[in-house]
């Protein structure tokens, strides 16, 4: 069902096309009289005079949209905040689009005729796009590419530096003397290598103290959400000698950790020392509250839609790879104290 | 910096626009000898043939926007994952917009150039709109109100029967024997009416069991975060005569008071039992877990998605008034089981 157009309109009105357009887009002044006559008509015919013809004409949306894989995993609602609060600075507004990191809706944003064209440019955080897809894409959509990912400098990239989220969060579980620190989160066969980064930083903290990995105590996970943190960390407990400490790859295994360990329990920290990645607010709340290695979110975002916007003016040249500091975020569930 | 057009592509490549149409849009069949030299001068100049111009033609963009609140408020992002899925089966794919209550940026979508133009239909979760600008609204997309707030039935409208809810959350914590049941999130003052509909069905709990309440175990909050839930919790503590049992409007300000709760030494549920609303996965995972009434969040996604396309089509005449129904979930919080 096609609107309306303003030939449609012009008809029905009894006046010329141009009058019509000049009504719905103000190009030129119009009598009261013959303005009246013309709403009557947009409004019978639901006329939507639009957004759509206009940015045809200005190739301007003012919009940006920010893909991520889970909005209901609260690291992306809490980055999807900072990227809306950094956009509108610009006056631009963001749209989210959720890929469940479905690669077939991944792909989708780089087809030719994609939606993604109803944008000025996208954030995006990739789950299974390869870089060969991206180089090959058929728009010219500007990308900002979000968190980690094998793109080797091609693109425009905003990331911390996961291995070194992964040391930190490691080392401070051995520097409070813990031996047995257990690993929740490890991917080795997924396309995206957060995780893959993740484990390095988790060896590299043992290795450079000269101490051993327990490879039983590295449990993968199919994804990073709370029931499978609880799962992990169940069979960590019915080991023959369980962990006296974990390092989970996110927040949200962390939290699904805690709940298992309280169930079983396990004292934390005094038995069992519990750190997260991501700063996600609901660990401030949890009992106990999570220690975490936090990303700079604002940062994230501030650079992300610079970044996106110069590439939009055409400013922005060769590829931008910038990585946003993260910080150790100590709380109960490491340190015993409020 | 508008795009090129098929004029400046034509004129480049030494062909006609037609041509350039035809390699673009598909309309007729284009040598390969032809084609390749569009290609050429398509990709130097970063032509972006778009979904704009096609959609323009169609009238439809096959996209709908979910224009809530605040993504990082977990009922809203747990809706929208219900939102997109919902919206899928009938090949439709969601983009999700966050207003922050804003009133000035929920009011740009009723605009008649608004960037709501640019979607077949809205599904909004109002906060601060009114019933006479919705109805005044500039353009002509197809809109279904979510969530609570008054519209006197002019709109297609899908919600909970909050009254009803809030009424067994109370209920359940006076039928546990509890007699000084607060309650935290009443917003007085605010335009949009969740809370006001909650306060009366925790007054009404009370008023059926001919007991009175108590004033000053009602506790307004400016906004429904973890944050505040703490922060009334607290001072409900302080007071002479402490509850011993707490109605929240939501279940983040619930998980903000569970946190103050265990801060202060306080058990739960034996001094105070705890009740929130929406159902959240948090809820499941926190020490302890959560009752919450929890509204059926996949059904409110169908009805509102299948009202919406109906709207759409054109199928939809009269306001259709949808109440989804909600169950009450007991968890630790209230009952000391697991």
């Amino acid at each position: 069902m096609a609107g309306p157009t303003l030939r449609d309109v012009a008809r029905r009105a009894n006046v010329s096309i141009r009058t019509v357009s000049n009504v719905v887009n103000g190009y030129a002044p119009v009598s009261d009289e013959l303005r009246a006559r013309v709403q009557v008509v947009l409004d019978e015919l639901g006329y939507r005079p639009n957004l759509i013809a206009r940015n045809l004409r200005q190739g301007r949306t003012g919009m940006i949209a920010l893909v991520v894989p889970e909005l209901d995993v609260p690291y992306f609602a809490e980055l999807a905040r900072e990227v809306i609060t950094a956009a509108r600075v610009h006056g631009y507004v963001v749209m989210v689009d959720q890929t469940d990191g479905d690669a077939d809706h991944e792909r989708a944003l780089l087809g030719r005729d994609s939606r993604a064209t109803m944008f000025d440019g996208l954030l995006l955080s990739p789950l299974t796009i390869t870089a060969e897809e991206l180089r090959q894409r058929g728009n010219r959509v500007p990308i900002v590419l979000l968190g980690e990912h094998i793109f080797n400098g091609s693109f425009h990239h905003v990331a911390i530096d996961n291995v070194a989220a992964a040391h930190d969060a490691t080392a401070h579980l051995l520097d409070l003397g813990r031996r047995r620190v257990a690993a929740i989160g490890d991917q080795p066969y997924a396309t995206g290598e957060t995780a893959q980064l993740r484990t390095i930083g988790y060896r590299r903290a043992h290795a450079r103290r000269g101490l051993p990995v327990d490879e039983e105590l590295v449990v993968p996970t199919a994804n990073f959400h709370r029931r499978l943190g609880a799962a992990a960390m169940d069979r960590l407990l019915a080991l023959p000698e369980p962990p006296d400490a974990v390092f989970c790859y996110n927040d949200l295994l962390a939290l699904g950790a805690l709940r298992a360990l309280t169930r079983a329990g396990v004292r934390v920290p005094d038995d069992v020392a519990v750190v997260g990645v991501d700063g996600v607010e609901e660990g401030q709340y949890s009992t106990p509250s999570l220690t975490t290695v936090a990303p700079d979110k604002a940062e994230i975002a501030r650079a992300a839609v610079g970044t996106l916007l110069s590439a939009i003016d055409g400013t922005a040249t060769s590829a931008a790879e910038i990585v946003i500091p993260h910080r150790l975020i100590v709380r109960e569930s490491t340190a015993g104290e409020v």
